[in-house]
């Protein structure tokens, strides 16, 4: 699939799939992702294209791009440009708050199934962690410990909870900025306002409802049942009370509810958020539809079809992989879309667009003209399928080095630095169209400490009546 | 209804079940209790007997009351002797432990439906008083406010909440001990080990489980689906790890998850212990089954056959009624089981089986003699029904006026200080016929402090060994 309108430069994964004849169809949900099983029993590429018609889904088109680096100041990343963030739900709508300097904050998650991450999990990561450097907003983290325990009967509660504060550890050594970034374990923070809200949402939610959305039956344990009103009112801004002021607010309310998410997240997770946004408005202090970006699965490197996964270690590379054993794995499992020697490779070129290798540079070379040269050399026969690897084993190296060494810094005191429930601070759009000022101080508690949110940013008032003139438009 | 081998005074509203033709079937569930409906359409006393066979309890006899006697050194509460608390299930294992000096917890809970308690919610809350102070224990006392708010569709979370509190200090006004008592809100306190018990609890439970159990279909809220989990793990001692140490264990213990609980409730409650007891030992670190003893429902002023209901305001006596109200409500609405007229009934004679003051008495005349005279005086018409009906309301205005002299000492600090998680303090049986002690400090963590809980009460230590020759019992 390659979708309109956007670079010339395709995701390599996502050639495949086009005018093949299935009998499995794909079962894409929040615990499977499974491509179509081909003529021949042969798992197809995921049919990204199918999803967002299925799903309803907004392409994320040229247009929308432009309209990102118009009002960001930011060219769009590259990710976004090679359709590796593909699809989006309202992605527009939050540009235009951004434009007006209205606050709205970040949400994504990491389900804990294991100690380490790999791949498939840092990239969607650091794709959330540039748009809050490019938004400048508070981003929340959840860490679905709950959730991987529930749906994993080998795992206990306790194996979950560790792994989490391992994973919080990987996830600090992206470089996610302490003074926004609030990452949370559900086992350990799940309580008061967050919890409220899960009960509230799940008042509205039936057991016909998930049944639907999840692919439940009678016989799921009731947790599950009741697990996606905690994943659902994540994206609630009152789900986190102590990010808003220094204070925490002793009563959700209406004023903060208000305040929008954006969801980077991968199209699997899609579900929670259809529910999310059914029913957001029922809460009784509603809340905006969130607004989603959804992304591909990260290419296998056995190729198309699947997704890294940490079950199957040949799948993937994982970030306490060796320099050795990244290159090992490349060269030994990275499907090849080469020809069979070196005679006929130089005859006939390669297939850039099902090898892994070159999927894997359009992950993080940034040059796009480098990238189209590689991509021609590759068709050309210029280019060998050993070159390639070269390359590819290089820049995942480099990635994989920098990324362990910034992980040696993280210490039990910094992961208690980002886990704390504390206020966050930003700035967001410092030169917005229009100044707009949402005062979130509680309605009726002439004693509470009032939080003003103007341009993303909170400035504490005290009382009623200062916290400007806009104060009125309450 | 009267219980074998009980005392031969019986509580006036169970006499009236026996020998009669029924339409309906009686209906007992957590959240709606109503009687068969007889041959004329009129409901019928409850049959707490169906219920006991139904439901495989053990009928308490006056076997247990002795034993009880034995090895406490009190006499049993009246409302034992009467049958009000008529019902258990392993309540003499729970003499064997206190015998043996050996922990166990009282848990018992509410449902803030509304601000104010009725006699129907305060005496079975006195009988759990009662055994805490016969016993030496410690109480948990778990205000549902999630469950009240998931049930009924006009309460907000925030409402049930405010109940939760309201309602707390009524209880802490019925004189129960600071020291060995902890209120809980479940909206403020879930969270960490119980909320991680409650998940876990949820995973070895069934939507079919879940709707055999509580009656549930595909309709019901997803909500109401996982709340069982949550009142069922307030049955383990795990779930409470600020109340065993003055340092909270930072993991879940299967030496405190031994500690046994006996809970006082209505019979209605039935189904969520059952739920608890048939899974107590499938959790990671297994509990015992825990003890229950059931109470039939107090009387409503209309008779037999329903409960006291707050929507129902002329059905109850509540804690905020003025004397006058009291009376009048007696004087008006209390079934009588007298005879039309004076004449009629010197000659025939009342029936105090059905007559609602004498229940009423039954509740709170302790002198069991002076109850039988009035009994037999009613019986024979020396006892007219204004006579009766005078007695209760003096008895009635008597109890309820020390309840609200009680309750307006009790201010926001004094609630604070029940509703803190804390460390309780308590004593147990202090002459054990053998000396049992337990060490509960966490396997294989050395720094962590250790808890020796000796006949009932906790007793810090610090490391391996430091707790005796017994801890080689572990």
């Amino acid at each position: 699939m390659t979708t309109e309108g956007q670079s010339q430069i395709p995701v390599g994964s996502s050639g495949a799939a086009s005018g093949e004849t299935t009998r499995r169809t794909q079962d894409i949900n929040p615990w499977s992702v499974q491509g179509a099983e081909g003529e021949n029993g042969e798992v197809a590429a995921i049919d990204y294209e199918a999803i967002c018609q299925k799903w309803k889904t907004q392409v994320i088109d040229q247009k929308l791009l432009e309209r990102f680096e118009k009002v960001t100041g930011h060219k769009p990343h590259r990710w976004l440009r090679r359709g590796l963030f593909f699809s989006h739900r309202d992605f527009d709508k939050i540009l235009d708050r951004y434009e007006r300097g209205e606050p709205f904050f970040l949400y994504t998650g990491r389900g804990p199934s294991t100690g380490s991450l790999h791949l498939g999990h840092t990239i969607p990561m650091e794709f959330a962690k540039w748009l809050q450097d490019v938004f400048d907003v508070p981003l929340v983290f959840m860490l679905t410990d709950d959730e991987k325990a529930l749906f994993k009967s080998s795992l206990t509660f306790e194996e979950t909870l560790a792994y989490a504060m391992e994973n919080a550890k990987d996830i600090i050594a992206l470089g996610f900025d302490v003074k926004k970034t609030f990452i949370y374990s559900d086992l350990k923070y799940l309580s008061n306002h967050f919890l409220m809200n899960a009960w509230e949402f799940s008042k509205l939610v039936t057991f016909n409802q998930v049944r639907g959305a999840f692919g439940f039956n009678e016989s799921s344990n009731v947790g599950q049942l009741f697990f996606p009103s905690v994943q659902c009112v994540a994206a609630f801004a009152t789900s986190y009370p102590e990010i808003w002021s220094d204070t925490p607010l002793p009563n959700r309310t209406k004023d903060i509810a208000k305040i929008p998410c954006l969801i980077p997240m991968g199209i699997d997770q899609d579900p929670y958020f259809r529910l999310v946004r059914e029913n957001a408005h029922r809460m009784r202090y509603p809340s905006p539809k969130p607004a989603l970006i959804h992304s591909k699965f990260l290419t296998a490197l056995q190729g198309a079809g699947g997704k890294m996964s940490s079950s199957n270690p040949n799948s993937a590379i994982f970030m306490t992989d060796t320099p050795n054993q990244i290159k090992n794995k490349i060269n030994r499992y990275a499907f090849s879309g080469g020809q069979v020697n070196i005679e006929e490779h130089r005859r006939l070129g390669g297939n850039p667009d099902v090898d892994v290798a070159y999927t894997y540079l359009t992950y993080f070379e940034d040059d796009d003209a480098k990238l189209a040269k590689l991509y021609d050399d590759y068709r050309s026969g210029a280019l060998l399928t050993g070159e390639l690897k070269k390359l590819a084993i290089q820049a995942l190296q480099e990635y994989v080095k920098g990324f362990q060494e910034r992980r040696k810094l993280v210490t039990d005191e910094v992961l208690e630095q980002y886990m704390r429930p504390r206020k966050l601070e930003w700035k967001g759009n410092q030169n917005p169209v229009a100044k707009v000022t949402m005062n979130v101080k509680e309605k009726g508690d002439d004693k509470a400490k009032g939080v003003a949110v103007t341009n993303g940013a909170p400035a504490e008032t005290t009382g009623e009546g200062k916290a400007g003139p806009e104060n009125s438009k309450r």
